[in-house]
């Protein structure tokens, strides 16, 4: 098994990756492939010591900004880390591919590149989400800023089974953002979709709001990914600047700074839950291929991580359940 | 002047109201009037001691509900206490007029029965938003749930007049939260909004994302009402999970206990500045009439804070500024 990581995205640049890719040695099993511009990669690596036998390297020449327009981008820049990852996927010579790149190319790059799931509209972002006393998802967030309600429900129907297969939810609750719980609320869109999610096998909830989230109400939040990118942002805002605020508190004098002594456990719990490096990439739902997007600004422990989750997901089997549930589906409506 | 309140809005019953409304006696100088049903307001009057000649009463025999669909509801219910409160405003028997029912109905009943400032076209939902070390507005929080870039650009400019005047901020930053920052994120309608505020006289910082907000980027969050309502909402969930975290911590052992002692300064600011009901109600900028909506689940003190901010709101002279700005474009508009 072979994780290719895209050593050329992400706002901290390539150092930061594969420091990340170094440190996940000891805790997969897996080999993995840094892709990226050769001076860069072989330069980092030298000051690292001796080659380890289970990191590969692909060079390339490109690289995809985050200002760059995303189809444009896939299209014009053939030799780019990113164009690359996804054309060693789809020819299978590599079981996983992670960037923390531009989001937009990402898409374009899975649906142009590498394909969609047959029966799949949309691929959806599902990122982990901490809930109080537990870990959810948040899907859409951030892969597509317009959704149909069809495609509300293939996200459902795919985070539910990543939610059961990696986080081991035996059957997930499924809640819709909304700004309101009652059925008639929201856009016509999002009403449409409430009625095609209660038609639905997945376990819908009905809507919930934005408080409901962190709160955990639900084990799975759906959102377009306009809002879920918000909603993943906005969260991560919160806890920065209650962090912040903390640690001010904490440190203000002796007597306060005991008082975080004695509070470190639960400190260091709380840090740990609020730490988004801990919980690593999220996959693209619906490509044919496994492919993660990590954090933008992912240090190397985001980086460690999101190649710990990669061969979860992969190990998982949620592409080949997602391939048979759609395939199902399609069978019961020919018969239909 | 004379303040009403809807004594029958709220998801904590007409008591939390009466109370509310009988502790911001100390705080504002106007008369207080309440709008409900006779026998709650009488009774509950009646526990309290003796009248106070600056409690005025308005009975009323409807109620609309959470469930009920807005504009029906205005329609229908003639003598709600919403509607009456709307008509008392109009025919300026009372100054300013506060709900914490149904928000749907709250717009439906200040469009149809009070009507908009000449010249606007939407009006929006403005709340005072913690922002690290300061206080900042968002806008739409859920008046609108989907709208249009000429709205954006009036709920930047209305809430720019509401930050100076109310918050005291000199030349307010507006940021339109999007899901990058990049002058061609987001949506079609995003870019046309970001042209639009770029070629405005507000003073428009570009695209924030999710991040930005809680950490005070920008002073004014400006979003569409769907969106605005999901990121209050998370914030309020992300700040109780985290609350609810600290108090486990904090309770866990007699040497935790001690650590909140040693940090009850910093902990009581802390819970201060994540308290909405510190911060009394939103306004809804661009009615005729001062309109201010409070939190569905307001505690007495939130409905007393919103007292205090509705006759802020009066005495800064916002709505008269609004009016003269939208009459001067006008003009400007037509010698152009």
């Amino acid at each position: 098994m072979i994780i290719a990581l895209d050593v050329m995205g992400g706002d901290k640049g390539p150092r930061e990756m594969i420091q990340g890719a170094l440190s996940a040695l000891d805790k997969v099993s897996a080999e993995i492939m840094l892709i990226g511009d050769r001076r860069t990669i072989d330069g980092i690596l030298k000051e690292y010591g001796a080659g380890n036998p289970r990191i590969k390297c692909t060079y390339t020449s490109q690289v995809i900004e985050n200002e760059d327009k995303p189809v444009q981008a896939i299209k014009s820049k053939r030799d780019s880390s990113m164009v690359v990852g996804f054309d060693l996927l789809k020819k299978k010579e590599i079981d996983a591919f992670i960037s923390a790149g531009n989001t937009g190319a990402l898409l374009a790059g899975g649906l142009l590149r590498l394909g969609r799931i047959r029966g799949i509209d949309r691929p959806s972002l599902a990122t982990v989400y901490p809930m109080t006393g537990k870990m959810g998802i948040l899907t859409d967030a951030g892969a597509n800023a317009e959704v149909k309600p069809r495609n509300y429900l293939e996200f459902a129907m795919m985070s539910s089974l990543y939610a059961q297969r990696v986080l081991g939810i035996r059957d997930p609750k499924v809640g819709l953002v909304n700004i309101g719980v009652e059925k008639n609320k929201g856009t016509p869109l999002l009403v449409e979709t409430y009625e095609l999610l209660e038609a639905s096998d997945v376990n819908f909830i009905g809507n919930i709001e934005g408080r409901d989230i962190p709160l955990g109400v639900a084990d799975i939040a759906l959102a377009d990914g306009f809002t879920g990118n918000v909603i993943l942002k906005v969260t991560e805002g919160v806890a920065k600047s209650i962090t912040d605020h903390l640690k001010t508190m904490f440190m203000k004098n002796p007597a306060t700074r005991l008082a975080a002594l004695l509070v470190r456990g639960g400190l260091g719990d709380f840090k740990k839950t609020m730490d988004y490096t801990e919980y690593g990439g999220a996959p693209l739902l619906g490509l044919k291929g496994a492919v993660v997007k990590a954090h933008g600004s992912s240090n190397q422990k985001a980086i460690m991580n999101a190649l710990v989750y990669a061969q979860k997901y992969l190990d998982s089997g949620v592409i080949e359940a997602i391939e048979a549930y759609v395939k199902k589906r399609s069978e019961a409506a020919d018969e239909a």
